[in-house]
């Protein structure tokens, strides 16, 4: 940590600065230049109210953190890649990951469906919806126990294993019970007991990144999960609130080799939440993977036009078809290959 | 629901749209313009999926909704404002209502002497975390059931009513056997369990802004508590997530007559956590004032320079004191009073 | 300047770096710490491109500047407010500057009426744009110099000096003989040869700040001006963007309180432009006011509903004349006046 | 344009909106529903201002366009992509044109052998900047013509065009007879008088995207340049301001398939300013072409470490050699080439 003084501070100002420093039990470094003064703080552990406490001295400009908040989930803390089998999917690995299903699971038929769909044309893992968060409390909400029973089914048919959303502590273990892949979504990327429980599970979570989050917080999130004793994170980035509007959200794709530099965790993308707009899927998937994602998270649905959520950034199958030979193309342009062969169920 | 259409659609294209709709139950109107073609969508209820479900239908261009989507919170549906009582205090009436407190309990010294002071100064209301959502798995928590006693201590003394945040529907009971208001801070504002859980409790509750939350989002979010039959629902503004460094959050105003145009709900403002910096609250919780919030709640402690959260946007005592006789002028000077007297406890 | 080593750095790296510092003519400062090996660059003057050089150095994890990147407009290097006159009203004093008038000169009928109204209802100066930047080519783009003639005219009658907008280097002398103030808009914030040429013409200039301009960045845009030795430079915040829709721009009035804080120069608001909405301009205004706000800058028009340009932002003259004696009050609770009474012409 | 009723409206505002709409020769198409009325707009052509002037009007609601803004760079304008040649490099074809230089031209020699190795590489285009927009006045503006003239010393030696930003109207003819391309940067996005100059030269633009500029007035922007019958118009993504500052900007790529639905004009990527880190660049540049940009231009610089301007963005000769042959292998999986083969000069 830094503190730099205000030009024309007062000696006395600056002992106050280096006695509250002190009183931490921390020890200071004192650098005097021609325009600035600037404190270093050095020790350990710094607490981590000092630097919101030391803005209030008199005196004081400002205060800089200069280590991360995070360190579980750091490159520094571990340099290799994080790798996980999820039954015989392995996550992080060289080979790309494609996660596709419905936004919701609806019915039996649809995601039944959908899944061999899936399946056939060369993705890994099914995703469904159970428990869906929604912007109005007059919008579907899922079918619950009887969506994840759907997914067991359709895993139990495919052989693929299910990711799907937990959107509370309550709902903890049932959806540990069916469930091989916690997804806890971006509305819920900083609930932070809901991110402690699902670290005690021990079920492997995916975290995807909040709509305001920037990457510092969202791999201190992360931290909350490992933090209890799982190592088994998997990170999806799928889109941010800026001004833009020709997109549902900003799908920053600058976290994929951000996330890689700082972190060694698996990281993912959904273009589907990512552009909101069905169109902008097939590019911006390709896109993901040119930067180094470690899978895709893609809506798929058999009849867009008649899905209860989210049927407007989903794909039909007919284009996912479409897709997954250029995914294959474009992985295999960096070096990588799609787990799953194109092999009908 | 208004239907664009694209321009070089086919008679063919028209028609599966208009069938789509009919499909759903409602009549369409049809607009052919020089260069545009639009539908107009006739009929209640609309189902909230097919905006996004006629997104995916060929020679469609996009889908405007016209109606809002929220009803509980709407001047519309309910024109006179809303005022409610919170043990002798009134929230949403003529007078300016003042909420000061530290940002966590920290002990009952510290909490009781804010309190004095607070009340002492002329708040009406005292706040302080027993639950903290911290950013890092690393930072002070709160006290717990211990800090809402404290709370409650607090009370008694000093006659003010207390609020404080509740994290998660885990806690609910507890907390809403101590507070007079429940707070469901930022992070949580989506967080829709817990909005349905603070409707059935029947306590009023206060709900903050989430910091990516657009202002129909958040009255949407305030229909999940109100649905249950809580009318009892007080908004507060504390800053979104924007580009500028300079302020911690970007402070947003401009929600409070925008509020007070759309909702009839209470509108209050937290110019701590809106900027982040002490220095800043005095002169933006007048701002707040002058645009007709109606009330503050505001961070005070008694030695921020040894806060364990956020003392870096916390006013000294002594700062409390000069504030107030300004908020009481500005109030003042916009038709208002503040609600408590300055009088020594 | 602080340059941050990544963990696990070698010897060698490290000296590399201190001898690029040392190439720079500057001296080091170098302070290991139990995690963080941190590089204090002492001396001046650090050249502008040594922090981006130093980032690709091998081992340096980040780089950050210490010291701020303007001088002139500084409160640390220029205390006092800075006040100057236009014609004989003060801006930066203690009284609050009001400047009203339309969006577009569109006629000397309708110039000449708004500016009495204005000046009637106590506004001090006129603002009117003869030269109009427009998102699209075919819009109404002013009268040019037939605008600035009608604006003359207009103040010739009322005593009012006015202010407008000058678009680019090519019109300043043209508009430098007619003016009283240069108005810099939003969109011309960072074009640093109208800048200079502003600073050239010793002419007052308003600078407003660009929808995605960081305060700091503001604050040098500034220094172009007054580089060329023109002082009277008065900034004015007109609304940044960001992802809230229910406004047209999210009018940042943090910004009055941290200019105060970081610059001696005066600032003013434009809720007219900060909203985007007429309705919310008299809220704002009396915001802007109580953050301390020097003056404000509001569109008044005879006929809103048939302007040639924002109309939809612009307060009728009847709402202007409400709004005045609340402007006021708010004034006169945060001790200061409105520079001009309100008497008719 | 759809004109939406408040709930509530009278029978006289809604006469007086639609004699409004009628006063400006056009008809009104009215459609009354269960919970809101709306009035759409029919008639060509619509004045711009009539939106903005019927949101004053008693009885409105809101106002929505429903056409767009742009016509000329529109796909339902002109659906077949624009190709253009540059010297003979074609822009917007097949094949994937590479621009790459050195932020600024500092010298001949560092000009010319950047030149030589982005040759070498496989770069069909030079790029480098001879004036140069800086935040604060005190950072290096660039050699001005003695820039071109190394620019064009190197074009010369290499057979390279070139391209190199003009900032404002003054420099538009010298620049002109320079350069094969005329770069109009973010910061002049906006600059509508430099638009429309750089229109009339009959020179190519390359159109980069200002920071906060949303797609639809990007392409109104376009419509400047183009309106002034100079078809040959290239836009450039390169990043939009957003709350992360894990980069320096959010470089959007989803502005490429965006634009290529909207916009029949070659769409290019710099993640050199995109991401404003030069470890960044390799896996965004790859991500760009995978969203189908029709070609990228990245900062090259012989010592970045020595750079009078971004540094930190620019990819060593070492580097950019490497990137190459990742560039050409992710453009065969989406079905190009790239333009230049990589042959030493």
């Amino acid at each position: 940590m830094i503190v730099i003084m205000k030009i024309g501070y007062t000696q006395e100002e600056l002992e106050r600065v280096i006695a509250r420093i002190e009183e931490a039990g921390l020890r200071t470094h004192l650098s005097v230049g021609e325009s600035t003064t600037i404190i270093g703080v050095v020790g350990v552990p710094i607490p981590p109210e000092l630097q919101s406490d030391l803005e209030v001295v008199d005196g004081v400009d400002s205060v800089l953190r200069v280590t991360k908040r995070y360190k579980l989930p750091s490159r520094e803390f571990h340099p290799e890649p994080t790798k996980f089998k999820v039954r015989d999917v392995t996550i992080g690995g060289d080979e790309v990951v494609v996660i596709a299903g419905p936004c919701s699971v609806e019915s039996a038929e649809q995601t039944l469906s959908t899944a061999r769909a899936a399946r056939a044309a060369g993705a890994s893992i099914l995703r469904g919806g159970a428990f869906k968060p929604r912007t109005s409390p007059y919008e579907f909400r899922g079918l619950g126990e009887e969506g994840l029973k759907i997914l067991a089914e359709a895993r139990a048919e495919t052989g693929m294993p299910i990711i799907t959303e937990v959107l509370t502590p309550y709902d903890l273990d049932l959806v540990s019970r069916y469930t091989d892949i916690l997804q806890i979504g971006a509305r819920n990327c900083q609930n932070f007991l809901l991110l402690e429980e699902a670290g005690k599970s021990g079920v492997p979570v995916m975290l995807k990144r909040g709509m305001s989050v920037q990457i510092e917080e969202w791999l201190s999130a992360a931290e909350y999960i490992m933090a209890q004793g799982n190592p088994n994170v998997l990170l999806c980035e799928r889109g941010i609130r800026t001004f833009e509007t020709a997109t549902r959200n900003t799908f920053d794709l600058n976290a994929i080799p951000v996330i890689k530099r700082l972190s060694h965790l698996p990281i993912f993308a959904d273009p589907s939440h990512g552009t909101g707009k069905w169109y902008l899927v097939p590019a911006m998937s390709l896109a993901a993977i040119a930067a180094g994602a470690d899978g895709l998270m893609i809506e798929v649905h058999p009849n867009p036009d008649h899905a209860k959520s989210d049927g407007g950034q989903s794909l039909t199958i007919e284009n996912f078809n479409k897709l997954m030979p250029q995914v294959r193309a474009v992985a295999g342009a960096v070096g990588r290959s799609v787990a799953a062969e194109a092999v009908p169920v």
